[in-house]
């Protein structure tokens, strides 16, 4: 089987990010990396295409060089898909240009820099056949699908509360002026957008909440904030919200939680039982029920009694630890798969976050401004989708 | 050393509290039961005190006869403490009379079925020297204690953010219907107050996180929900809130997350550091800091590195655990110490949470219920105290 | 009802275990503290009566006095039970005189300084009405009887293997040198009897293991160590053994295992499921199958799966936790219901552990030690048990 | 930086092991698969050639063919590393070969199929100057590394207590009679050797004790068992054992222990502390102390108190966890360092498992199995290694 060629937009010497998905991209053996801009800083860039074992002549001085000389290729030779681990204002541009091109797009989230110009780049998606990803990578963890799949089938009953948190402690100090690039970029809304928090991992609690619960989140009743004297963004932010489908819940970001490493979690409670997954042991859904005991599901192959949609996002037996990378690798499998069979309707890849996700995450972060910014106690939560089949 | 005699109001067969309070009692020798007036129904109220080993005489048949009676016995006969275990309803008026004939009171929560109620009771008890408590157990807990020594302390800086939860399953169905007795008066406004889920529980996660915390919540913005046909009362809340220090967070509460059993949990950030507790497994406390590994302190004698007013509350080496009726047991040796001492400052026992507690619980109730009512988004919480010193 | 009239032997000041019989005997109101000999020291001896609040006449210079002195009182007013928390030493010579006076023992463990000692006492009993109880305490725990059960019940399938472990830290350092009491006794032959760690709480190892595997060691090939210059007696042994069933396992107790506390835990493999319990988390009990999710038991009041043996075992729902008291006093509850049932068949009372597993218990620390001697593999373990009905 | 070229012997459809060492290997994108010889099934063999996108003539009929082959390309060409994911008995013959050819060699474990085979290889090994390593993927876990580097520097001080155990439940039943392959090779003493739980895990739990702790088996006495009639070889097997350094130990390794996933776990307990590791949940490495609350270390870049040893096997921040194919890629990596620095001294890549912890396996197998079959309670492990440097 050929391997997909793939080109990277950003990612330079100290990324961790881009790190990530390499690895994730090559650890299935679907994909090889034949070309890259990965930095503005020409020496950085070169050295970057070199250790990456680049052919010369394919490490590029910038994205838009690298649309334009890829598409002159052969078509057996030119990238396939541009991955895109730049910082949040050029994820629309890039895409916008890559997709006009002719080149599918995977990108890091958020989509784009605010709902607008998401709406624009989708209308441009939706003008193509091209197929357009985004590295929601909790929504690639084999238990979410598990969760969900519990969820549609009934066996927590209809679904009445939705706990999702994401407290994370990195930010609780002003390491921007120490000179984390990270935080530095993240607190800068012309690269960052208007949210902080809310956007970096907000979105990320946000699309685990509304895919497992399978139901939408409807208004919502924000309260933003922020810790350090000068920081420009939030980096904190709790709300409540409700669902169309009659769930009710609190959302949690935060990169204020001192200590705190990354665990994302969700419970979610039916008229019959609750779920909860946890991202820093992901192995695990527990399971509780009115009528029985406790059971906790174990991630791994071989236990005939989970979802096929789970088990097939597992490469090893229970009790291997599979983790992020594997769960982002497992967004690139199906990536590849929709790839190879043609790109595809909707333009999106089955089991990939796509641009109904962007655009609700989008959605989303305004709104949760828009929110904390007003008196009334709820805003609505308006995402203006194209039709488009659901995935 | 003389036991504390003291009588019951309520707490005929069925009543696990009134058992868990008996227990608590006993279990560091320092009270005997000589009273009670257990039931309305006779025959329950004699098996009663029967089984409980009481002299006929000496079980009433209301508790305004046991009052009046007992205040005729001798002095060194007479009951010293009025243990109240009634629904919501009878707190403030049992209180009051007691109070007024002499007794000491140590009372279920909530302190009243509304704040008008609690501070006339509170008025009656300022012009008395009497003690008065409040069953908030969770507050005897050692680990309780610690975590917010190591607050006080600055073990984790000026505290930002403040995480409290109290999910129950126990309400998920009709029970009260199917015959649930303490599903059934909860739901009664009559005997519950306006208060369901909110008051019953919600006031625990409030009165710890003010505890540990050691800051008042200052205004509130409330979402209640009510998820059974024909439930009176709130069967769930959620909130976000603002402390007078500054800090900011989120309190829920709900009984009808399904499968849960009694998980109340707290975790409070602050600029250098977090502290996790679940009552589930009271002997551990986490935390976390910037600068080192996380740490578990363990409930347990003998560890030097403990504070005093957590060692004090322990019975056992590490390794022993100790639950909830130790918890409770605690509240009943500090009100022994009191008692024993005279009665007191402030008619407050150290370490027993008492009027100041109970007023601002019943002060969160009815705010968190006007702010779910309130198109507002923030309701303030006022709570008039009398002028007395802190605890 | 009446309460039953206890004396103690030993528990002067600083005795924990003694303390946490009396808490353990007062927390479900069924027994009255009437009597004791606490210590030798005559001025620690008076303290701790006047503490307790005895009647001055009835806080003896000595064991044999009180059990003389209480003889001679009228049959309403003189103790009924003698609790033995003395040294090792004292434990059969008091069990033999306070049961040839008529009353009932309940005792710490281990029953006797040797088998032959025990034997001895054994026959005293047999020709004597009275109960005989022994203090395992962790045999009084809930979810060990859950696990007993499902064990019985075929829940596991037939049991293969063993592990149970009791790593505990507190002699990693020469504490007897330190002037600490219980370490001091405890390294002495004379006091201690000829197991160190074995006897402290190998036999709580080996106990549980017998109980919930519901088989019988029958022989073991073990390994004893002492890891302090001077220290007498092992303070760390491990085994392997094989049981009358077919089982084999392993047993591991320590008292140098730097930093535990007290995490005495078992597991038991069947041909279809295993299960695990733990005594610092005794609410879980983990089941785990070949054909189901994992399964986590939890106790607490109101689970119609959990079994009656183990629910009549608890105060509480679920979620509210019970633990190491709770556990005692459970022993204590079924001593007092076998008391006022008029003491009984076997000497034993109905779920309290006596005169069987006592002797099993002294034949175990005599046999591991003959292993560890030993240059064959495998000893025997013999324990000539009188007749008598299994309790 | 180009990437290194292997070729794998073994590992054709359905085989778990070999998936794991392609994924490990691509991971970190150091490593491209050029040849293969993967299954007898000439079918089996091409589809796997063919889906792995490997040139048709690189898909080779068999190993012998595959290193003749390979041997006569263009050195920059021909493939510089066999992977040998074979059964057993082939482990040793294919490395015999490929090292003779001039190949490096990384060998699933255990190294041959006795220990005079691997002798034997270990002269051919020591006249060349090619590397040789083992995949015992456990030592490539960070925390791993941390718990060896916390024992060297004193961190619990002198090692005195070794418990590891490594309980899987995956042969409870026939499944070889059921057409498990797996469980049907490992149970033919001609393609797996005398060993059966002993060696396939078994090994994996001595190796972790012996890397940690810092000292050697030199003694052990050992219980193995079959639970399945017909079963050739050990699905279970227990032993007491002492180190050369003083500490003694206990090991647990078993296939039956129903319901168990892959719990390897390990506790090593110093004079002042200990620590406790479990794969299962490998991001956490407990710190008990005398003097100090437990600590829980995380693995996760950015953590200064960390070892360099342990942070340089990292990819991701603490909370994004790495797994099993992580710590297996982890040997993939010092491998390729080595092998780009030119091979190197005493045939070992450092980090990399080698001959030594090879034979030693294979003299812990041979000393298991005979201590078993033998009356003498104590077996000497004697382990005679060829002179080499220590790694």
């Amino acid at each position: 089987m050929h391997k997909i060629r793939m080109g990277f937009v950003g990612g330079g010497e100290g990324s961790f990010i881009a790190k990530a998905h390499r690895q994730a991209a090559a650890l299935d053996g679907r994909f090889e990396l034949v070309c890259g801009a990965f930095s503005r800083d020409p020496s950085n860039n070169q050295r970057t295409g070199n250790a990456l074992g680049l052919q010369p002549a394919r490490t590029y001085a910038d994205w838009q060089q690298m649309i334009e000389a890829e598409s002159r290729l052969p078509s057996d030779q030119r990238m396939q898909l541009v991955v895109n681990v730049t910082p949040n204002h050029l994820h629309a541009p890039v895409a916008r240009q890559a997709i006009q091109a002719g080149f599918h797009v995977f990108s890091e989230k958020p989509a784009a820099l605010n709902l607008a110009e998401l709406q624009a780049l989708d209308r441009v998606l939706l003008g193509s056949d091209r197929l357009y990803g985004l590295a929601h990578v909790y929504l690639g963890y084999p238990m979410v699908w598990e969760a969900r799949e519990l969820v549609r089938n009934g066996g927590i009953g209809k679904v009445r509360k939705v706990i999702v948190e994401y407290p994370q402690g990195w930010l609780s100090q002003d390491i921007a002026r120490d000179g984390n690039k990270q935080a530095d970029w993240r607190d800068n809304p012309e690269q960052s957008g208007i949210g902080g928090c809310i956007g970096d991992i907000g979105t990320h609690a946000f699309s685990l909440a509304e895919f497992i619960a399978d139901q939408q989140v409807q208004s919502l009743n924000a309260m933003l904030g922020s810790h350090i004297e000068g920081r420009r963004l939030d980096d904190d932010a709790s709300m409540l919200f409700k669902m169309n489908g009659g769930a009710s819940g609190v959302l949690i970001a935060s990169q204020v939680c001192a200590g705190e490493e990354n665990p994302l979690k969700i419970r979610i409670y039916g008229e019959r039982g609750g779920l909860e997954w946890r991202q820093e042991e992901p192995s695990s859904l527990i399971h509780r029920s009115l009528d029985q005991p406790m059971r906790v599901l174990r991630s791994g192959l071989g236990q005939p009694w989970l979802c096929a949609a789970a088990t097939r996002r597992m490469r090893l037996p229970a009790g291997h630890p599979e983790g992020y990378l594997e769960a982002m690798a497992n967004l690139y499998v199906d990536l590849a798969d929709a790839i190879q069979a043609g790109g595809g309707g909707g333009n999106q890849a089955p089991g990939v976050p796509g641009m109904e996700v962007g655009l609700r995450g989008m959605a989303f972060i305004e709104t949760a401004i828009a929110s904390h910014r007003s008196d009334a106690k709820w805003t609505e939560l308006v995402c203006p989708l194209q039709s488009r089949s659901p995935s």
